[in-house]
C-alpha cells in the first residue's frame, strides 16, 4: 500500500465538529482568534510532515425558525465562527513547505476577486495553495446575510461551472509562461506579446480584460471540493484533484469512489490521480482503556441540543421538534446538505433511525464521519483496513481537543504508520500540487483547466 | 507642534508610485510578491516606530481604449498588481504592535464578507488594523472585470454610505460587550442575550442574521478615507478617522483640511481629531547634491509612456492622443479621478498647463503629491513648515526604491525629526485607533457607528 494523504482539518472556531468539546480543560480550541494559536499549529503539522493544513469555512450557521438557536450560541456549535482568509498569510509565513488549504464559496465570492486571492496566495507560498471549492450547502442563513434569496441546490451547481471556467480564464489564460521579464537593463517588466485579455460572456458571470496578476507556481490552486450528490459528484469528477468524502460505512464510501473515479475517467482525466481523503476522528492512547475514556469524556460534551444544533447547520431541521420516537417524516427535507437528511434513510430495507437514535447518534459523534479509537495500531489497521476496502487515499484528520488530538496523531499515531510504511514523507521544496502526486505544478492537460492556456506551444 | 502621524503607504506591485523605479539596480520592489519581502519591511517599520504600513490597492488599471496599454505592462505602470489582503496575515505575524491598514471597495466587495475579514484580521492584530474605505475610483477597468457597468461617481457614494451604516450595524450591532462568557465549568460560551440579530434594508445593500464574529478590540477598524470631490469630502468627514489627501499646494490643502475638519464639526465630530495625512514623497541625502542626483536618477526612469499610462490608470485619459501643445480639452472628461484632471485646470485665472508640460510634470513626479528633497534638517524643516502652513497632521509615505527610500527615511531623516520632536513615540501595546489618538479602543459616540452599538448602557 502507498503511503497515506493525511491532512489536517480546521477552522475558526472555538469548538470541533461536534459536541461542545472547547468545554475541556485541556482544550484551547478558544484561543483560535489569536495569531500564535494558527502560526504554533501550522509549524507542528508541518514539522510531522503531513501533507497540509485545511481550513474548512461556511458563511452558514445552525439555525432554527429564522435564528441562531441559544443552544448554539451557548454551546458554540458552530457559532461564533471568523474568517480563514485571515490566517493563511500566518501559517504561510510560519511555514515554508506545508500545503495550506482555504475554503471560498462559488455562491458568495466574486469570482475575479477570488482569482486574484488565492492567485497572490500561490506566489506568497510558492505554490502551497489549495482551494477547497464550496457550493454553500449551508446556505440558507448565508443567503438572508448576503441580502439575498437561496440559490437552488441545482443552480449552485451551474453557477459553480461557469465560475470554474471563468477562474480557469483568468489563472490560465491572461499570462503566458515566460511572460514576465523583468529585465531592468531592457526595461521590460512583462512582454505585452505574452499578456492576453480575457474575454468570458457566462450565464451567471463575465469578466473582460487582463487579469492583474502575473502567473503563479500553480496558476490554479490544488482544487479540493467536497460534493456528495449526484451533481455534486459530477463537478467533483469534472475539476477536483482532491475529493473529501463523508466517512459513512465502507460499502457506501467504496462505492463514491469507484463512482468518483469513473465519472472522472469519462471526462477523460486519469480517476486514480484524484486523492479521495475521507473526514477521520481518532482517539489515540496507550491503551485501550485510555482510549475509551478518552472518547467517553468527548462524548460528554455534547447533549440533545447541541446535536440537534449541528444538524440544523447542515440541514435546517430542527430534530427537536419532531417526534423523537418516529423517523424523519417522509415530508420534511432539507433546505440543504440533502446527504445529511439522506443518511438517516436507509436504501437498504434495513429500518430507519426514531429521532431520538439520531440525536443519540449525533451526540455520539456529531456529523463526523469515520471515528477510529484504540491503541495506535489498532488504529493505524483500521485506517489502513479501511483505506484498502473503499479505495480511498487518506484521510482529513478533524481534531476534537487542541493540541490533545495533535498529540495523539504525531506522538503515537504518525510513529506506527511510519512504521508501516504509510505514513506520508518528509517535506520537500515542491508545490502542494506536486505533493500530492502531480505530475507537475500545472493541472494536466486532461483537466479542463487546461483547454484555456495561453502559450503553451511556445 | 505634536509628534506628526507617520505611515508607509506601499502596494503590490513591483514599481513605485511613478515611472519605472523597478529599473533601479538597488530596488527590490520586484520581490513583491515574496513573503519574505513583507515580513522584513514590516519589521523595519514597526522597529523605526512609524504608526503604520498602509496597503493601497485598486482593481482598476491603466487602460486607453478598452486594453492595457503595451507600455503600461512593459513598464509596469500599476500593473501587473495582487491582492494585499493576502499579506497582512504575513506583516500582522511579523510584528506585534504596529498598525496595518489594508484597502477594501464598497463597490466590489460583499459588506458582510468584508466586515467578517476586517472583524477576523482586528482579533488576530489584536486591534491594529485599519480599513482604507475606497469607492473605486479607477473603476471602469475593474467593473468590465467583475462583469458589471460602471456606478456612476455620486451613486457610488450612496452605495458606500449604506455600505457603512450595514458594516457598522454587523460590527457594532450584534454583539455586546461581555457577551463572550467562555466559561468552561458553566458551559456557556456566549450569553444568547447579548448577541443580537441584525436586520439592515437599505437601498442597496440588505442583511439579517447574527455576524457570525464575536466583537474585536475595536469593534470597527479604524477607518482611512481619500475621497477629494465635494461628496468624497463630505463622507469623510462623516465617516473618516484619517483622511488621506493629495498634497497639491500649500493653499489647496489648507482648504481641505479646513473644509472637512468643518464639516465634521457640522456633523457633531470633533473635527481636529481627525488625522488628516497628505502624501509624501522624500528623497533625503547628507547633502544637497546627492539628493539632487538620486532625484535626477528616479526622474531618469520615467517616460513620456510611463507618465501616460499612470495618467490613464488615475482617469481613463490618454494624454498621447491629444495635442500636445493645448491644454485638457474642455469637453475631456475623467470617467473616474476627476480631481486629477481638474488639478491641470486652474480656476485662480492662472493659464492652463498645455499638454506637453502636464506630461513632463506627470514624468517629474507622477500623481504623488509632495515631492520633498533635500538634507535630513531641509526635508525636515519643509515637512514641518508644510504640516502648520496646512493644519495636516502628518503624512503617508510614498516609496521610490525599497529599501533605498527607507535606508533614506529610517537612518537619515526620523533622526532628524525625533530632534524636533516630531516623530513618532515609540510604539506601546495599544490598539491603532489609540495610537492615532483616538479616547480608547472604540469609535466615539459622536461617530455614525455609535448609534447602532448595542448593550452600551449595561
Amino acid at each position: 500500500m502507498k503511503p497515506l494523504t493525511l491532512g489536517v482539518f480546521e477552522h475558526l472556531n472555538p469548538n470541533g465538529m461536534s459536541g461542545a468539546t472547547w468545554r475541556h480543560p485541556d482544550n484551547v480550541a478558544t484561543r483560535y482568534l489569536d495569531l500564535d494559536h494558527w502560526t504554533r499549529l501550522a509549524r507542528r503539522v508541518e514539522a510531522a510532515d503531513l501533507d497540509f493544513l485545511f481550513l474548512a469555512d461556511s458563511y452558514g450557521m445552525p439555525i432554527v425558525d429564522g435564528a441562531v438557536p441559544d443552544a448554539a450560541v451557548r454551546s458554540a456549535v458552530h457559532f461564533p465562527s471568523a474568517d480563514p482568509f485571515a490566517v493563511v498569510g500566518v501559517c504561510a509565513a510560519a511555514t515554508s513547505t506545508l500545503g495550506i488549504v482555504v475554503t471560498s464559496s462559488t455562491v458568495f465570492e466574486e469570482p475575479y476577486a477570488n482569482a486574484r486571492r488565492y492567485a497572490t496566495l500561490d506566489h506568497l507560498t510558492r505554490g502551497r495553495i489549495g482551494w477547497n471549492v464550496v457550493t454553500s450547502a449551508s446556505a440558507a442563513s448565508a443567503a438572508a446575510m448576503f441580502g439575498r434569496p437561496l440559490t437552488p441546490h441545482d443552480t449552485r451547481y451551474d453557477m459553480a461551472e461557469d465560475y470554474m471556467e471563468l477562474s480557469y480564464r483568468l489563472l490560465e489564460g491572461s499570462w503566458e509562461d515566460g511572460a514576465v521579464l523583468a529585465d531592468k537593463e531592457a526595461g521590460v517588466y512583462a512582454d505585452p506579446a505574452r499578456v492576453h485579455d480575457v474575454d468570458h460572456k457566462g450565464p451567471y458571470f463575465s469578466a473582460r480584460g487582463v487579469f492583474p496578476v502575473e502567473a503563479s507556481p500553480q496558476r490554479v490552486p490544488v482544487l479540493f471540493q467536497a460534493g456528495s450528490s449526484g451533481r455534486g459528484r459530477e463537478f467533483a469528477a469534472r475539476h477536483a484533484e482532491c475529493v473529501f468524502l463523508q466517512g459513512t460505512t465502507v460499502p457506501r464510501v467504496a462505492e463514491a469512489a469507484a463512482d468518483i473515479r469513473s465519472r472522472a475517467e469519462a471526462f477523460g482525466r486519469d480517476g486514480d490521480a484524484i486523492r479521495l481523503l475521507v473526514g477521520l476522528t481518532i482517539i489515540v492512547a496507550p491503551t485501550t482503556a485510555e482510549a475509551e475514556t478518552r472518547y467517553a469524556t468527548f462524548r460528554s460534551f455534547s447533549t440533545d441540543e447541541t446535536a440537534a444544533a449541528q444538524f440544523a447547520f447542515n440541514t435546517g431541521i430542527d430534530l427537536l421538534s419532531l417526534d423523537p420516537g418516529a423517523p424523519l417524516p417522509a415530508d420534511i427535507d432539507a433546505q440543504q446538505g440533502q446527504s445529511n437528511v439522506d443518511r438517516f434513510r436507509p436504501t437498504d430495507g434495513s429500518p430507519a433511525p426514531t429521532v431520538r437514535a439520531i440525536l443519540d447518534e449525533l451526540k455520539a459523534r456529531g456529523l463526523r464521519g469515520l471515528v477510529l479509537h484504540g491503541t495506535p495500531d489498532v488504529v493505524a489497521q483500521q485506517m489502513q483496513d479501511y483505506a484498502e476496502a473503499t479505495g480511498i487515499d487518506g484521510f482529513l484528520l478533524e481534531s476534537y481537543l487542541n493540541p490533545g488530538t495533535y498529540d495523539e496523531l504525531i506522538d503515537l499515531l504518525l510513529p506506527e504508520l511510519r512504521r508501516r510504511g504509510i505514513a506520508p514523507g518528509p517535506h520537500r521544496r515542491q508545490t502542494l500540487r506536486e505533493r500530492l502526486g502531480g505530475a507537475g505544478r500545472h493541472l494536466p492537460d486532461s483537466h479542463p483547466a487546461a483547454a484555456h492556456r495561453v502559450g503553451a506551444g511556445r
